[in-house]
């Protein structure tokens, strides 16, 4: 099992990554000090596949558990959803000491943490993040948050949790979209932060597909020491933290104008990094040689490129709706070679347009 | 006019007292730099006597002003009106570096807070409270929220202001009833922090409900700093800041009962410090003079001492549902002799229900 610290202070909490390792779920907590009362939020399938694993793991270390389901979808990451799980922790009886458990993806997680960081002014919150994506991102770091209509994220907090438990073996039951999509934030770690990871990613294309215990548990915990390290310069999104919203900028604007319907995240992410990376090209900072890769990384990983049927003046308004606006300037991410990305906030819209019409977009 | 710092590190921040001081914050803003979007949340009263001269002021400033209404009421205090203040945010254009400013009493400074706590994770707030309630209480120490039907301030977090800006000036309009309620709130601070100031308010009854501008000043003053010294030491609540609930335990259960329609806040308050003291006094830790003290201040300042028509269980199942409840214990917050107080979390149930039914409490 591999172990890394997030490092904030008195907000500091440990990931655990490893295999095979939710029935320790109960012990980790004990050893916390988690209060008395838990609360597992977590959506029908996962709790019929991990459920009862973790569950009985809870009760066995002295727990009293209780369990709350919410929809499958960023459909179902909204404030009615949100208002249900509020109506199950006042009739759980939970208290200011009592914990709760984020046990799925990142929908589960964010609006599990989003109640967490809420009820009562904050309680204890852990995540059990089962998706690739959760695991190498939502989980860690903090953001927790509900959809608005007109916007993504658009509601909620940085709160931290107690610990992150991510388990490779629930991967193996995760369909492939989702484990792609997955890989679409595993990427980014590479193109922002760390040349070396991105040609261990070129290189174990097949060993990632295939879930190798080995490699996975080097991937997660890199991702995870990435995400940690900048997280912990940044906990508020102040400066440096944008970085990791490398891609998010047009993928944000893209789940956005289907409704959350098309895409799942990674794969707005995906061919985000593809616009990023074309914009930073269009603006003499990114070789096409480096645009290329990356573009030949998220093909490799059997994620989409581009994009058909939709309008460019659509996907120009979602993004200036995005929280990434600041004053008016939407802000891009953009990279000036593989492991290096600064903040822009300046581009021409014509440059954006002329990247959206590259991707599939239409006038 | 007066000034004072609430230290909490990065988080602190300027409670400006003074008189006839509205047409100054926009000046204010100017001064703290707050981006370059304001939306005023305040109700449909406050915004016919004081969102003009509010309105203007940060207009001259140079900002963009938009303003949005709740109703009047603690019963405006929930999601749905939470819900409603998102939309009118996203359709003015508020982003990560706009301003929210809470224009009203105690209710819509914590609507207004959880708002600015949750939009796009956190945007700048400001609270001109126009209530004393709001002016010596829910406008300092960051506690914002909105209730759900099972208890008061259920859904919340600790999010601090970048200013409170407290005009004596504007009391001159508050209904006779909301002043009174305000005063129980400065009568705790007397009881929990400050003998001398608790005399003080015996010696300047008159002045006090004359709103005489020194008297006030200094009385707002006062309990500012009292209420700011407490919170430096304990922003979340972990423990010292819990004697700030003096009287509220009671308060907030006589409060949920009535579903909010019977009892403004400091109404509660004022049973609640009552009901608290004889508590004290019936555990033998506060002598019967200082409980008649206490008793005596509440009625000098036009406020109730007891109710009717109310079933105890019912009142002793509220307490249960309480925030302030830990791993099931009902913790109180008791006087040992006026001001000085100690918290307790292991009072009988049988002399909770005594002083319930001295207080007029049906069995």
């Amino acid at each position: 099992m591999e172990q890394l610290k997030v490092e904030l202070g008195e907000r500091s909490y440990e990931i655990k990554i490893g295999y095979d390792i939710l029935s320790k779920v109960g012990q980790y907590l004990k050893e916390l000090n988690l209060g008395s009362k838990v609360m597992i939020i977590t959506n029908e399938l996962v709790d019929s596949l991990y459920g009862r694993e973790v569950e009985q793991a809870i009760k066995k270390a002295g727990f009293e558990v209780n369990i709350a389901k919410i929809g499958d979808g960023e459909e179902y990451k909204v404030l009615d959803s949100a208002k249900n799980l509020y109506d199950q922790a006042v009739n759980a009886n939970l208290d200011r000491s009592s914990t709760i458990i984020a046990l799925g993806g990142g929908v589960v997680g964010d609006i599990a943490g989003f109640i967490a960081a809420t009820y009562m002014r904050g309680v204890n919150f852990v995540q059990i993040p089962t998706t690739v994506l959760a695991q190498v991102d939502s989980s860690v770091g903090g953001k927790v948050a509900v959809n608005h209509p007109q916007g993504k994220n658009l509601i909620g907090a940085f709160y931290q949790p107690k610990l992150v438990v991510a388990d490779i073996k629930v991967l193996s039951t995760l369909e492939p979209r989702q484990l792609k999509a997955g890989l679409a934030e595993v990427i980014k770690y590479g193109v922002i932060w760390d040349k070396e990871f991105f040609h261990f990613l070129e290189a174990k294309r097949e060993e990632i597909l295939e879930l190798d215990i080995k490699t996975m548990e080097y991937l997660l915990k890199r991702c995870c020491e990435i995400k940690a390290e900048v997280v912990a310069q940044d906990e508020r999104e102040m400066g440096i933290r944008a970085i990791l919203n490398y891609g998010h900028t047009i993928g944000h604007a893209l789940e956005a104008v289907t409704d959350y319907q098309r895409f799942v995240h990674g794969e707005g992410v995906a061919i985000g990094m593809v616009a990023a990376a074309k914009l930073a090209n269009k603006l003499g900072i990114l070789d096409l040689a480096d645009v290329e890769k990356q573009e030949q990384l998220v093909k490799d990983f059997g994620l989409a490129v581009s994009f058909d049927a939709l309008k460019i003046n659509k996907i120009i308004k979602a993004l200036a709706k995005d929280k990434k606006v600041k004053d008016g300037m939407i802000r891009f991410i953009l990279a000036e070679e593989i492991g290096k990305v600064v903040i822009k906030s300046d581009l021409p819209h014509n440059i954006i347009r002329e990247v959206l019409e590259e991707l599939g977009g239409e006038r």
